[in-house]
Order: C-alpha cells, then sequence, then structure tokens
C-alpha cells in the first residue's frame, strides 16, 4: 500500500476544513439533489469479479476436454480418492504460495470453508498442542485485526468466539497490540490476518511483522494464526508485493505449528467453481487431513485437472492474473483519482491507494459512515453497510467504509465513486453543521 | 432385493453341511494353493465405478462449453453466490428423489460430506426442536442397522455418537427394533438409513417400514433420519425400486421435521466429481442453510450447470442409469451365479440377490470372516476388511463380507469370485474342523 500524501489512512479525526464544510452545505445539498435526479442504479457493494475479469478463464469451460482425465501419476481423476488433491496443481500453488507441496492440500470451492472447518475442528478436538478440544474451553477469543474481513468475524460470532480487535498499520496488523493481548490471555487462540493487499485496507504485511507474529510469545500452547492469503497473487501495479513467508518463519522461530494458510482461486478463475488451498505445518496439515478424511473421500479433482491444464505452472498463473490487473487497475485508479479530486482538500477523508486486492477502504468524519451509506443509497448507489469491517458490524467510531470497484464497467466505477464523494462531502457538512 | 430361494439372507448361522466340508479340507487346501499358484491381483474392496461407467459421462469433461455461462434465472454461474445452488439441476433432482425443488439444496461434490456437516451443526448449534446442542448433551446416541456403511459408522465415532445396532431385513432396518430403542431412550437422536439397494444388503425400505419410522414415537424431540438415498436411481434390473417418499410420509405423521434426506451423482456421472443433494422439511433446509451461508458463499455453480446440460431432464439420468445397468448387471450376475454354483449346496453361506445398488453381501460361517480375508488377501484378491460394515469394525459374529464387483471388468470379477468361494469354503472347512 502507498503511505504517501495526505490520503494515508490514519487514526487522527479527520477535522480540517469541516468549518469551510458547514458553510457549502447548501451547495452540497443542491449537489446531492442533481444526483438523486440522475437515477442510478449502481453498486459497490461485494468483492466480487466482473464479467470481463470471468471471461479470461472462459476457456476453462470446455477443459479438462473429453478423454483427458488422467492424472500425471496416472490414475484416474474421475474416479474416488487422492484427498489431499491433485498434485499437478498443488506443485503450481506451492511454488506461487512458497510452501512445500506435502504441506499443502487443494480442497473445494472455498478457502472460507476450508477455515471454518478449521476452526469446528479445533472446537470438536482441539488443534495439536491443545489441552482439549477448544469447545471445552470457558472462552475463546480471536484477535481481529480491524478493518476487516467480514466473513472472519462472522465465523466467529456464529461459533461463539470472542472477538477483541487491533488497529490495521500500513505494516499489517498492530503487531504490538497482537503480542500483548496474546501473550497475557491465554483464551486467545486465534488471529484473523490477510497478509497481502488485506481487505479492505490494502496492507501488506511486512517481514518485520509477520516474524514478530510468528515468534510472540503465547500464553495459549494451541495459539493459531488464520493466514488468509485471498490476494496472494492479486496485484494492481508492476510492484508485484511478495508475501512474508510464514509458515518458514514460523518454524524458524519455533512455532511451526503457529501457521494456517489459506488461499484459493476464486479471484483468478471464477468465484465459486474454484480451488482452495490449505497449507501449514506437517502436524496441522496430517491433523486436519485425518480429520478431513472422515468427511470425504476426496475433492473434485477433475476441477484440480481442469485448473492445472489451463495454467501449465505458476507463470501461468502470473500471466493470467497480469490480465486481471489491466482490466482492474484502471478502476482503481478512478476510485483513487476521484477521491483525491473531490476530497483531496477537503480534509474530511482519508483513504488508502492499494497496489492490489479488492478494496478501497476510506474513512469518513467518525459518526458519518451510516449516513454516507444511506444518503449513498437514496441516490442509487449501494455501498457495504457501514460497520461491515468491524465484529458484529459495529464500528465504534462509525467511519471506515470499504468500496468493493471491481465489478461494475469503468464507467460506473466512475460515476457511483463522484456520487460517493458528494456523499461524504453532504455528511461531513451535516455532521459539522449540527 | 430378491428373497427367492435358499440363498436368502437370514440371521440362522449357516452350518447345514459343515460336516461334510471338514472331511473336504484337503482337497480345499489344494484348491486354495492352486489359486495362491496363479498370482492374481484383484480387488473387490471399495464400491467405485469403473472405468467404462465413468466413460458414460465423459461429455462431461468438455461441458458446460465455452460461452455457457448463464443460468436460466439470467445469473453468471461462473461468479459468486446462489447458495442453494443451481435451480434447473435442483429441478431434475427433485422429481428424481420426489421432493419439492424449494426443500432440495444442490451443494458440492459428496453427500458424505453433507451428512458429516448437519451432524456438526447439530453438535454445534442443535436441530429445529433441539433443548440445546447435541454437543451439550450428556451422551447422543444413533442407531445404526447393520450390516451398514462403514462411513456413517466413522462419522459416528469421530464425532464421540455412541452407537447401537439393529438387524437390517429385507425390508430396510428392524422398524420395531428401531421404535423400541427410540421411544425409550432420549439420548437416540439419529437413526443411519440407507433406504434403496442399502450398502450393503441390498434391502429397500418398505412403505410400511418407512411409515412406521417416521411416525413412531421418539423420547427426543429432536430425533432424526438420516435417509441416505446414495443409490435412488441404481438399478441393477428392469423392476426398479420406488424408494418411500420419507418427507411426505413424516409430514403427513407430524413429525415433519424427522427426516434429513441426501443422495449425489457420485455414481451417476463422476466418483469425487458430482454433485450432492440434501433435502428436508423447510424448517431444516432453512436451519441448514442459514449455518452454510457462514461458511461458504456459494457452491460450484459451473458443476451444477455441467450437469444439468448432460442430463437435460430427470428422465436423461433415468436413461443413463439404464446405461450403468448393462455394465453392471453381468458382473452382479457373475458374483451370484458363482456363489450359487460354488456354495449353493454347501450351507456355509447366505447372500443377497441386489436388484441395485453397489454391493453384495455374504455372511459366512460365523468366527470366519476375517479369516476368509485373509485367506482372500494371500492369494491377492483384496476384500473389505472384515467388521467393516460394523459400528468400531466389530462383527460381533465375525460373519458379513461386503463384496463390490463394479470396479474390476467382468473376466476379473468372475476369477475373483471363484477364489472367494474357495477362500469361504477352506475356512469353513477349517472351522469345522478344528
Amino acid at each position: 500500500m502507498s503511505t504517501e500524501g495526505s490520503s494515508t489512512p490514519s487514526s487522527t479525526t479527520p477535522s480540517a476544513g469541516a468549518a469551510d464544510l458547514a458553510a457549502r452545505l447548501d451547495d452540497l445539498r443542491r449537489a446531492y439533489a442533481d444526483l438523486q435526479a440522475r437515477g442510478l442504479k449502481l453498486d459497490l457493494t461485494r468483492g466480487k469479479p466482473s464479467a470481463e475479469q470471468l471471461d479470461l478463464s472462459e476457456a476453462l469451460l470446455a477443459l479438462p476436454g473429453a478423454g483427458t482425465h488422467t492424472a500425471e501419476d496416472g490414475s484416474d481423476t474421475r474416479n474416488y480418492g487422492g484427498l489431499a488433491g491433485l498434485p499437478e496443481l498443488r506443485r503450481i500453488f506451492a511454488e506461487l504460495l512458497g510452501v512445500p507441496v506435502d504441506q499443502l492440500l487443494a480442497q473445494g470451492n472455498a478457502s472460507l470453508t476450508l477455515m471454518y472447518d478449521t476452526v469446528v475442528q479445533a472446537l470438536l478436538f482441539g488443534v495439536p498442542g491443545s489441552e482439549r478440544p477448544w469447545s471445552r474451553e470457558e472462552q475463546i477469543t480471536f484477535v481481529c485485526p480491524v478493518p476487516g474481513y467480514d466473513r472472519h468475524f462472522a465465523i466467529c460470532e456464529e461459533l461463539g468466539i470472542r472477538m477483541v480487535t487491533v488497529p490495521m498499520t500500513p505494516d499489517g496488523p498492530d503487531a504490538e497490540a497482537v503480542a500483548a493481548l496474546v501473550a497475557d490471555d491465554p483464551t486467545v487462540k486465534g488471529l484473523w490476518v490477510v497478509p497481502t493487499y488485506a481487505n479492505p485496507d490494502g496492507s501488506v504485511v511486512s517481514e518485520a511483522v509477520a516474524r514478530r507474529l510468528v515468534s510472540m510469545p503465547a500464553a495459549a500452547p494451541d495459539f493459531r494464526i488464520f493466514w488468509d492469503n485471498a490476494y496472494a497473487v492479486h496485484h494492481l501495479t508492476e510492484h508485484e508485493a511478495k508475501s512474508a513467508n510464514a509458515l518458514d518463519l514460523a518454524a524458524e522461530a519455533g512455532h511451526p505449528d503457529r501457521v494456517l494458510m489459506y488461499a484459493s482461486t476464486s479471484k483468478i478463475t471464477f468465484a465459486g467453481s474454484g480451488v482452495a488451498f490449505f497449507a501449514s505445518s506437517p502436524a496441522n496439515v496430517s491433523w486436519f487431513t485425518k480429520h478431513l478424511g472422515i468427511r470425504s473421500i476426496g475433492p473434485d479433482k477433475i476441477n484440480h485437472l481442469r485448473h492445472a491444464t489451463f495454467f501449465g505452472d505458476a507463470e501461468g498463473v502470473r500471466n493470467h492474473m497480469r490480465k486481471h490487473r489491466e482490466i482492474l487497475a484502471p478502476k482503481f485508479r478512478a476510485v483513487v483519482d476521484i477521491l483525491d479530486e473531490r476530497l483531496g482538500d477537503s480534509g474530511v477523508a482519508t483513504w488508502t491507494r492499494p497496489d492490489g486486492g479488492y478494496f478501497v477502504s476510506v474513512d469518513v468524519v467518525p459518526g458519518t459512515a451510516a449516513r454516507v451509506v444511506q444518503l449513498a443509497k437514496e441516490a442509487g448507489i449501494a455501498l457495504t453497510p457501514a460497520g461491515a469491517t468491524f465484529p458484529y458490524h459495529q464500528d465504534p467510531d462509525d467511519r471506515n467504509l470499504r468500496l468493493a470497484p471491481t465489478m461494475p464497467p469503468l464507467d460506473e466505477v466512475r460515476v457511483a465513486m463522484d456520487g460517493v464523494a458528494t456523499c461524504i462531502l453532504l455528511a461531513a457538512a451535516e455532521a459539522t453543521a449540527s
């Protein structure tokens, strides 16, 4: 994430220029009325790929092709078995994720499911190093960097896991805040991390932060980092961030079992019809596989073969992602350009300039995020609900907005963002005037 | 299941003729030595489809085809969403399973996973009607008809669920034995049933047994029948058994939420790359979907579209299954013919004559099943381990063998079965002589 300029996200309150804004309230109300009069119907809510992106993988729809069903080891991918997933596909993603192929499983269509199932297995059985199943503990706590991914928080909420928050920084979660919680509180069993181009703030975990997280002392002997590398190869610029190699670093630090890594092709090929991956230490992989073997005879190996055939090798994935970049970079540039242009001097918001991933995170005047979403909705622009990036949907400062510009066409992104800027300004002016 | 003739499975001990056998011990030892000398390498262990069966679905490997990704409702199957599965595929299987399409979910590649996840959800959250999550009960018990499906029992074993057994009959589980357990014991929360062409004994639940099971009083208000209709359309003869419509019958009986129904295309199209289904009452479907929505954004809808395109309609599935039948019927006939021929007069075994499904169940002289498997193994014929069809792999009478003739070519089935017959006879003779 770029940290240059005045639009760097910070924990300070955007306020300079707010007084000017109040004076402009009538102008902004007129601008908003004009916006409403346009009768828009635009959607920046979710991180979905656009049809143009999905078209990049159209060849998959006819793969592996009649007669092509034999794995490189000679086995028939059409039949049962192969619990760990197809080796040729695992090899490609082992290279991309920087993990040994033996420690990487290729599974179904969603890393979200693998994460949920990991937590459920921990609840039912405990993880290697647990004294008892997590469900038998009085309380389980996960550390949740905020703003963060709403579906991580939903897993915790569903499973009765207490969530405590730490702030995000441009280098990932605030490692010292995490370390303090983990060192002192034996109920802290988990930490959510999106290490590369985080949802929503686009930050990349630095090597230093990664080292701190894998080496910090933990009160719980079975503390785990859920390292959700959802955007590992999802670059928006030529500066391709390389994720810290968390598994290696954890092993070096003497905590080989601390990191559980997840990834998928959901935003590489087809959302919902891709392949999800799980990587961890040999002990964790063995633990996960043992329980997996009771609920599954094996994953969809034909979909694995389909993907392996489509990509060919790791470079094939990288080349494919450059095509995504060509489609996405202009949309993200439009978002940032319009925010710069419309709000750059206003002092009412800060926003990220992501080098990858699927989101732009905007911090508006505290207490106005929900109002911005409401104003946008009433002008026909759907935004992710305020609070979505916090546990229990509660943004304590009512400040953060997550913008998802990937799905609409570029011209719609521009129109929507101009409207969003108007809503941000109006909400700020209203708040100042009141 | 045919119940004609002396080879009907029964609960009596095969013993007539055993004395004659002992006299033949030397002959049988010679025959077995000849068998070993052949250096066979044959496998009757698992219910896997053969390559010839898999070839029937070869067209799937190039489907849905480039440019084909739009669902009949106009949505893009390549993108996220559609948690309940693709409506056009659900409609086909709703007709085949006799359930309303709104009460049928199409999901991932394995009904086993859906069953496991249902039990896990029940443990974590309880089911509609539960007083508390099942995991907070002192004990949970499932009724397990035996012989039965090893993976059902493995789920219970893994999750710490006590198993009590009831005998199978030609009409399904012994309904009176089930009813007695369910009426008296509030810890009994579940019953496993494979209603059509049961694994391994091929029996079909009669309408009368189905009615009894769905209407019997239960001490637990949240008792559930896991109705695993894995072989609903897997006929081996022109007499196509029709499963009792358990959902309708349960609703009529005033227990609409009692039945959880599962099915899949694993043995229709590709094992491991098919589509699994879950059907139940509106309350159960809503309960299941609510939790599913936390762990999944949606299933692989392209695989759903691939299957819907391949089948066209329910009649397409029926026609496709007739092609399977043409391949499988001769193999099952060979198994039964060789058993009839080699063992028909011996009195040392009884066996099933299934009209569908994937298995032949053989009861040998009590105390010799494990010996038969060992003898077969040492002659190069792999059989499912003795005890596999019982909870904890413990057949109390060491009597039941599950034969799976689907995968090997017909000539290998013949050779293997002739060898198995020799092993059964030798084990019986050894037991009588000792």
